[in-house]
C-alpha cells in the first residue's frame, strides 16, 4: 500500500499559498505535515485562510523552517515566496534530499537573465541548471525526473502553451510576437495600495511594459518548445477581477493563407491527450470566469488573413493552472501519480 | 454493494440548477441519469454550463420530461423550477414512487398562505401537507423518512438556524423580529434587465418589501421549531455580488442582561455536531466571500444591552447552503449516506 | 461685487478629502487657496487626486499649516481628518476668526459621549457646545450664523432625514429603533487590507456592532428633531462598492392602521422645498447608484400594517450628501450663498 | 445676445443617449427641446435616467419623430441610434437643414466598406461623402463647417488620437499594427444576457475578433491622417466594468534607437493645445479610472528598443470622449462656441 506523500508549503499565507492549501487539502495522495512562513509565524492556517476551516486540521500553524526541519517532516516541498528569496533558500533544502516545486521565478531563466530581468545575481547556478520547467503539457519527462521543478508563471502558461505548436509546426513565425495580459489583482501575489478595491474598481490599467519579468520567460520556452528564436513585446494589464489571466497573442503567419480551422487543428492535435488543455472551435470565445477555480487553460487561434495575423488567445485562473493547480500537476508527475489526482477541470459559475 | 443514486435534474439551465449539476457531477454515490427542461431542450449540459465541460459526461442532453421518464429513469429528481411550475409537476411525479426535492417555494408553506404570498392557489394540498422541510440541522428525522423535500429559501436558512435556537431557549423574544437581507444577483435565478451589470455595479436596493415570499417561511419554521408564534418584518436587498447572502436578525433579549457569550453558548451547544453550521466567537464577524462555494452557513450572534437587543447574523452562498448544497444534504439524508456525502465546507477565495 | 470666497482644505488626500477638491474646484463662489496635509506635504494635489487635473492649477501643493497660516490666507477652512485629530487643531482655527466646517466626528456629541464612543476625553467642550450640526434640511438656521459646523456622518444623514419627521408627527415610536446600513469602502476614508480588493469582491460584512459610533448621532439629533428620547441599535455592513450608503430603518408605528401613504406624505410635506431631498412614491425602492456623485438623499417610506412597522430607507452618496457634498451646501448656508452653489443632483450613470 | 442652442436627442434611452442628456442638462449654450425615440415613446426622460431627476425638465417626453418634427423644434440633432438605422432616418433630417451629428458607425466610411463590415448597403453615399469625421483633435476645420459629423467609435478615438502623430512624423510604421481594446460592458450600448451581471464579474473574454467593425474605421483615418496606407489587426475584450476603454496598440519602430521620450514628445508636441488630450510622461501608465465621466483622453508612448517595437497606449470614458461628450465637442466646434463649452476634464474618483 502506497504511503500518502508528506508536502511542506513555504510561503502559505499569500494568496497562492493558500490556493495550495486549498488544493491540497482535499488531494487524496498528499497530507501537509508542515506549514513555513516568516511574518506569520504562530498562526493557524485557518486563521490565515478561514474559508477553510473544517477542511484543514485545526491545529495546523505556520512555523519558522529551517532545511533541517523540512527533511524530517516532508518529502516534498512547494515554495511560495517573492522572487529572490527562493532563490536563497531552495538549494538548501534540495541538498537534504527533499524534491522541490518553486512558485516564484527564481528557476526559471539562464543565470545571465537573472540581474536584467530580476534585479539579482543568482545565487546557485548549479541548481538552477538542473531546474526542470514546469509546464506539464510540454516538459511531463523532465518534470517526472527533477529534484527541483521550477513551476511556471500565470502569463508564461497559456502564451507557450497556445504558440510553441504552432510555432514548431511552422504555421506562424517566432519574431516579433505581441503580448498582451490581463490579469485580476490576486496575480499580485498579496494586497497593496494598488490593488484597493477603490482603486481597482473601473480601472483598466497597464504596468510594467515593457519589462515585466515574464518576458523572457516566455522566449525561453517558446524557443525550447518550438525551436527557433523568439522575441516577444509583452504588456500586462491589471483588470477589476480577482482571479483570471487571458493573454492575446499576436504573431504574423508564416503563409497568410493559413486559416483558423487549420491553427485550431494545430492545437488539438498537440492536445489531444491533455487533460487540462480545452481549445475551443472556431466562433467561440475563452472566459477567464469559465476556468475559475479549475487548473485549466482555454487556448483559441484566429486566423486574420487580410492582416496575416495569427491571433491566439488564452485563458486560466492564474492561481489554480496558473500556480498551484500547475504545482499539484507537476507534484504528480514527480510523484508517480496520474496527472489529474486531486485537480478538477470543473470551475465555479457563476 | 451499493449501486450508484441514479437522480434526474429537472430545471437544469438557471444558476441553482448548474449548481446542482456542479455538486452532482462529484457526489460519489449520485449519478445524473436524465436532466429536463423546456427552452433548452436539445442542449446538451456542458453547453448551458461551460464550466463543466470535462467534468459531466459530454452527452448529456436536455430533455422534455414527463413522469413516466422520470420514473423509468431516476430513483430520486431534483426540481428548480419556478414558483408555480414545480407545484404541479411534482405530485405527478412522486405518485409514479420517485423521491422528490423541490428547490422551489411551492411545498413550503400551508396552502391557505399560497394565494397571498405566492399568488396561486396549491393544486396539491395532500402532497404539501406530506413535504418535510428541508433544512438538515433541525428537521434531519422528518427529511429522512419523506418522499418530498421542500428545499428552503436562502433567506430563511440563515435566519431559522440563527434564531430557532434562541427563541426556544427563551433567550430571545418571537414577537417584532425584523430581518434585513443582502443578497448577489444568482438569488433571482436567471439573468434580467435590473442584474444588469452597469445596473448592478455600485447599486445598493431594497426590493418587494414587505411582501417577500420568504417572509410566512421564516415565521412557520421559526414557530414550529421555536414554539411560539413569531412575527418578522424582512426587507431584502441587492447588492453587487453573483453569490452570497447575509441575513442581520434583530430580535428583543427576554432579559436585557443576556451576553454575547450567552446567546454564542447557546447557538453552540445546538449545532455542536452539525457539519456545516460555523458559529463563530465574539469578536468574529460573519463574510459571505468565505462561503463561496462552500456548503456552509456562519452564525454570529451579538447582544447589544444597552437597546436589549439581540443581532443574530447569518451568511451563505445562496447557491450551496442556500440551494443547491443543501438539497444534495437532504439528498444524502433521503438515502441513508452520510450527510456530508460530496458536500465540503472548504469556500474558494479569495 | 462679491469676490470668491478663500477656503482651506484640511486633509485633502483621503477620499473624502479628495471630493471637497472635486466639488470646490467647480464651485462659483469658493476658490482653494490652500491645501493643508501632513504625510503629504509637498506633493501637488493633482498627483494625489490625478483624476482632477486640469481642473485645479497645477501648482497647488499641499502644506503643512498651523492657525496663522490658515488665517492668513482662508476665510473659511474645511477638515477632513481622522477623529480625534481634528479637535485638538479646530478650536485654534476658530480663535482666528476663520469658519471652520468638520468633516470628522469630533464636533457632533456632547462632550461625555467621547470617551464612550470615540474613545477620547473631548479637549475643547466650550468650542463643541457651540457647533452647529451640519444637516441643512433640519438646522439651516444654526447652520447659517455659525462659526463651526460639524457635518454628519454618512450613516447619520439619511437615517436622521428619513425618521426625524415621523418622529416629530407621532406617527412612529423613537424606542427601539434598529438601524441597518450598508456601505461602500470609500466609508472607511483610505484604503486598508480590510478593503482589497480580493479581500472585498463578492464579500458582504457587518462590522463594529454594536457600538458604531454614528449611533449615539443618530439618537441625538433624532432627539433634538423629533421631541423625544431615542434608542437606536445599528449595524453597518461593508458591501462590494467604492461609494454608496443605505440605510434600512425599522421603527414601531405608531397606529398599525398608518398607510405608505401617510409616511410619505410626511415625509414629502417635511422636505417639500429641500432640494437635495427625493422621496420616492410607493412602489418605488431607492438605488444608492442613482445618487453616484450627486448631492441628493433619496427616501422611501413603507408600513408594514401586518407588523406595525415602518420601514423608512435612506441612499445616498457617502462622499457627496453624505460627506463633501453637504459640507459645501453648510458652507453656502454660512456664507450667504444659495444653498444649491456649486451642487448638483445629477448623478453619474451607469 | 446669442440664444440657446435648440438640440434634439434621438435614441436617448441607451447608455450613450443618457449620457448625451446628463451632458447637454448642463450645457450653458444649448436646450434640449425635443427627445426622439420608437420603443420608449411617452416616456419622461427622468423616468429613463433617473440619475438625472432635477437637472431636467420634469416633463421631458420621448416623442416618436419625423424629419419636419426635428426641423421645426431643434438647430442641431443627435442621433444615438443602433447602426443601421441611423444611415435611413439622418438623411431626410438633413435635408431639413438641420445639423446632425451621429454617434452610430453609419458615415465614418467609404460606402464600399459598409456590406463587410456593417453588413448593408449604404442608402445614401451622397451624405456619406460629405460627412465630416468628429475627432476634433485632427480635424476640427472640417468639423466646424459640416452639415453632418460622424462622432467616431470609442476604439478608434484612442488608437487614432495615438496613433496618428507617429505615424505622420515617420517614427513607427504603418503596416501590420495590433490593437488590443478592453471595454467596459457599456460599450454595448444596452443591457444583454452576456453583460449580466453573473455574466461579466470575473470575467474577460475576446469577442467579434477579427472582424469588429471599428477595424478598417482605425485604418481610414490613421491612413487619412498619417498620410500611408495602414493595417490593423484589432481584438477587442469585455473586462468587468461598467465604462472605460482601454487600446493597447503595438507598431514597429521605423527606427529602433527612437526612445520613449521621443514618442512622448511627438505626441506632446501634436497635443500641445488640446484640452482634451492628456500625454502621460515617462513610468507614468494610464488608467481608464482617472477618465471616467471626463471629456478626456490620456496617451503614452513607449519604446520597446528590445523588440524594435512602439507601444502606444490610449484611455477614456467610453460614455463620454468615446461618445457623447466628443459629440458635445462637436457640436461647440459645429456652433462655433469654445471647443470646452459645457465640457471638463475632470473625473470622479474613487
Amino acid at each position: 500500500m502506497r504511503s500518502m506523500g508528506r508536502v511542506a508549503v513555504i510561503g502559505a499565507s499569500g494568496y497562492a499559498g493558500g490556493e495550495l492549501v486549498r488544493l491540497l487539502a482535499s488531494h487524496p495522495e498528499a497530507e501537509i505535515t508542515l506549514a513555513g512562513g516568516s511574518e506569520t509565524v504562530g498562526k493557524r492556517l485557518v486563521e490565515l485562510h478561514p474559508h477553510l476551516a473544517g477542511a484543514l486540521p485545526d491545529d495546523l500553524t505556520v512555523e519558522a523552517v529551517d532545511p533541517q526541519t523540512i527533511a524530517a517532516r516532508a518529502d516534498t516541498c512547494f515554495f511560495s515566496l517573492p522572487h529572490g528569496v527562493s532563490a536563497k533558500l531552495v538549494p538548501s533544502v534540495l541538498e537534504t534530499g527533499v524534491r522541490c516545486i518553486d512558485l516564484a521565478g527564481d528557476f526559471r531563466l539562464a543565470a545571465e537573465a537573472y540581474p536584467e530581468w530580476y534585479g539579482f545575481d543568482h545565487p546557485s547556478p548549479a541548481w538552477l541548471a538542473k531546474a526542470a520547467y514546469g509546464l506539464p503539457e510540454l516538459f511531463a519527462a523532465e518534470i517526472a525526473g527533477a529534484a527541483l521543478v521550477a513551476n511556471p508563471g500565470c502569463f508564461p502558461t497559456p502564451v507557450i502553451l497556445g504558440l510553441a505548436p504552432l510555432i514548431a509546426a511552422g504555421l506562424v513565425e517566432p519574431e516579433r510576437i505581441l503580448v498582451d495580459g490581463k490579469t485580476g489583482v490576486s496575480g499580485a501575489g498579496k494586497a497593496s495600495d494598488a490593488t484597493a478595491y477603490a482603486a481597482t474598481e473601473e480601472s483598466v490599467r497597464p504596468y510594467r511594459a515593457p519589462r515585466h519579468q515574464h518576458t523572457p520567460e516566455m522566449e525561453l520556452y517558446l524557443e525550447v518548445a518550438g525551436g527557433r528564436a523568439t522575441t516577444i513585446s509583452f504588456v500586462p494589464h491589471l483588470v477589476p477581477a480577482v482571479r483570471g489571466v487571458v493573454c492575446t497573442c499576436y504573431a504574423l503567419l508564416a503563409d497568410a493563407a493559413t486559416t483558423t480551422d487549420a491553427l485550431t487543428g494545430s492545437l488539438r492535435d498537440a492536445y489531444a491527450g491533455a487533460p487540462f488543455v480545452r481549445v475551443l472551435g472556431p466562433g467561440e470565445m475563452v472566459d477567464s470566469k469559465r476556468a475559475r477555480g479549475a487548473n485549466l487553460v482555454e487556448l483559441q487561434a484566429i486566423a486574420d488573413p487580410r492582416t496575416g495575423s495569427a491571433i491566439v488567445v488564452g485563458a486560466l485562473d492564474n492561481l489554480v493552472k496558473g500556480a498551484a493547480g500547475q504545482a499539484i500537476q507537476n507534484y504528480n508527475l514527480m510523484s508517480g501519480l496520474p496527472e489529474t489526482t486531486g485537480l478538477s477541470t470543473a470551475g465555479i459559475a457563476p
